[in-house]
């Protein structure tokens, strides 16, 4: 792996001005300090440099997604990260939005520049211009809910919705529900297509009909449902499984506004278990995410690079956990 | 969770002897101390135990596989395993063959008797009568390629073949290939038949033609090569991937035998990359298995378990390795 003194030769310069660049010293020029950075990442010294530091600084990016409040969805997983990492002696910085570094300079740069020695995705897109960074980078990083092939670098931490929503359609099934509607998130995230491919499997399982009609990607926020759900119950819906809990409250609200109820016409599911998911009357059915371990199994991944153990991806379990939204498919329904 | 005083109360005897019959003492009846157990383990008070002494002890059973040699696959992945365990002030008991519990008393059962707080299966079939007393355990068991669904004290450590198969099939491609062949491990093993979807999948990613003539499945050992290899060269075969590297050692000698040549005539692929696969000539292209780090990763889904994490699968990154078993398709083969 490379040293200061590789940097040094591949610039011409002297390895006290490869350290000033490294540590940020004022006394270099700007232009100095991003040749040293360029070619530090270019020779691969950023990792072995984030290695050493004794307190070591880690960051999560999260896009599209708020965290600040215990209702919100990514609430709990950074708490699970952050607590994980403090035991481990980690600075944890949380940076929203889209940085200014994918257009001044490239990712594993800025993490160098920044002294951190690995970072953590949360709600980012297919067609993110991140996700193309990412294809080669050598900064240890963690995906939630998405993956990147063939780079060692990356992992992924999620929860197995082939067993969640498994149980889903098996709870509807014993329930005597046929019908069955799934209105999935966003079609752009890699988690709504494999909630689709699990969907499609168990259906499949049960010798249930996969009606077309009765599939639709929404995205993930309450306001999707109006769009979808009418059409749905003209099409024979008896159920209907959401990408997650939010989509499920529009569903169960458009439902009421239809002139239906929940769970004695419609029988609802959602996604994920967040708090609201207790709240609302009737109370969710809803296969459950536990996030504050989504968090710190994402901290263990990258403690796990930095042990030099490459790991794909983690699966956690999915709770099924049947509430108020559900009920017997009842042969007086309407349509 | 159940108390001691559950046990006794169930049972109608004093709570001292069910502490007798717990921790094994000698002046309660035999039958009694079954009774004990039995109920321990009914009311669900394994776990619960097994997570309060100091220093716990798990266990590693071994069906089918050797593991005292450093040539042998499963050498390394009992080594990481005890090292990780070591460091966490864990004890660790490797078992092989098949003791004699499962005739006479449940797994569970036997676990709480021998103060066992978790276990790491390798090499156990789909078959195996251990697998259906693992659907209800209670105790944190991670397996080595193996699934089972809806036990959340059941997680899954693994390679991700789909990523190692794709890289070889790739790389083949690049060569020139087009008739590519799979000689499998055993049809009864959960990892040849996820083998056999990576190769499928892979297959038509590339634009390949999948012909039933050119996939068997064998089992894990050199010796299955005599059968197949002669039908795969005749129907037009110029590389043949395998289930492991010792299946590509006995399709290298079936070859030559033959009198073709390795990797002239024809390329071989290799799965693992233990010791053999550098010894032999010419040394083997493969798909490399980190086998230590599955080993502690084994030991971290034990951990997490008890510190009430449950994962359902962890995945692996397969490192593919060309050496001299492969080589550019040559027009001029000789079928």
């Amino acid at each position: 792996m490379a040293t200061i003194k590789d940097i040094a030769d591949k610039l011409g310069v002297a390895i006290s001005t490869v350290s000033k660049g490294l540590n940020g010293a004022s006394d270099i020029s700007d232009e100095m300090r991003q040749m040293v950075l360029d070619a530090a990442v270019e020779l691969g010294y950023s990792s072995k440099r984030a290695r050493k530091q004794f307190t070591q600084k880690v960051c999560i990016f999260l896009e599209d997604m708020d965290y600040e409040s215990i209702e919100q969805f990514s609430y709990d997983i950074i708490l699970g990260f952050k607590s994980c990492a403090a035991n481990h002696n980690f600075e944890v910085t949380v940076i929203t939005g889209r940085p200014d570094f994918k257009k001044a300079e490239k990712y594993d740069t800025y993490m160098l520049r920044q002294g951190f020695c690995g970072a953590f995705l949360l709600g980012f897109t297919y067609e993110s211009d991140w996700m193309k960074e990412l294809y080669n980078t050598h900064i240890p990083t963690v995906l939630l809910d998405h993956t990147i092939q063939n780079n060692e670098y990356i992992s992924t931490v999620s929860t197995d919705c082939l067993e969640g929503i498994d149980l889903a359609v098996k709870h509807l099934v014993e329930l005597g529900h046929k019908k069955i509607a799934l209105l999935n998130g966003s079609y752009n995230r890699l988690v709504a297509k494999q909630r689709y491919d699990a969907f499609v499997s168990s259906m499949h399982k049960y010798e249930l009909l996969v009606d077309n009609n009765l599939i639709r990607y929404g995205f993930f926020k309450s306001i999707c449902a109006k769009e979808y759900v009418s059409d749905f119950i003209k099409n024979g819906a008896s159920a209907i499984i959401c990408g997650n809990d939010l989509i499920a409250y529009g569903v169960i609200k458009e439902v009421e506004r239809l002139g239906l109820r929940v769970p004695k016409d419609i029988s609802v599911i959602g996604f994920d278990d967040i708090p609201l998911a207790t709240i609302i009357t009737p109370s969710l059915t809803t296969v459950r995410q536990e996030r504050k371990d989504l968090g710190k199994c994402a901290f263990q991944l990258l403690d796990n690079h930095l042990h030099n153990i490459a790991i794909n991806k983690v699966l956690l379990q999915g709770k099924f956990i049947a509430r108020s939204s559900t009920a017997p498919f009842a042969s007086d329904n309407l349509y």
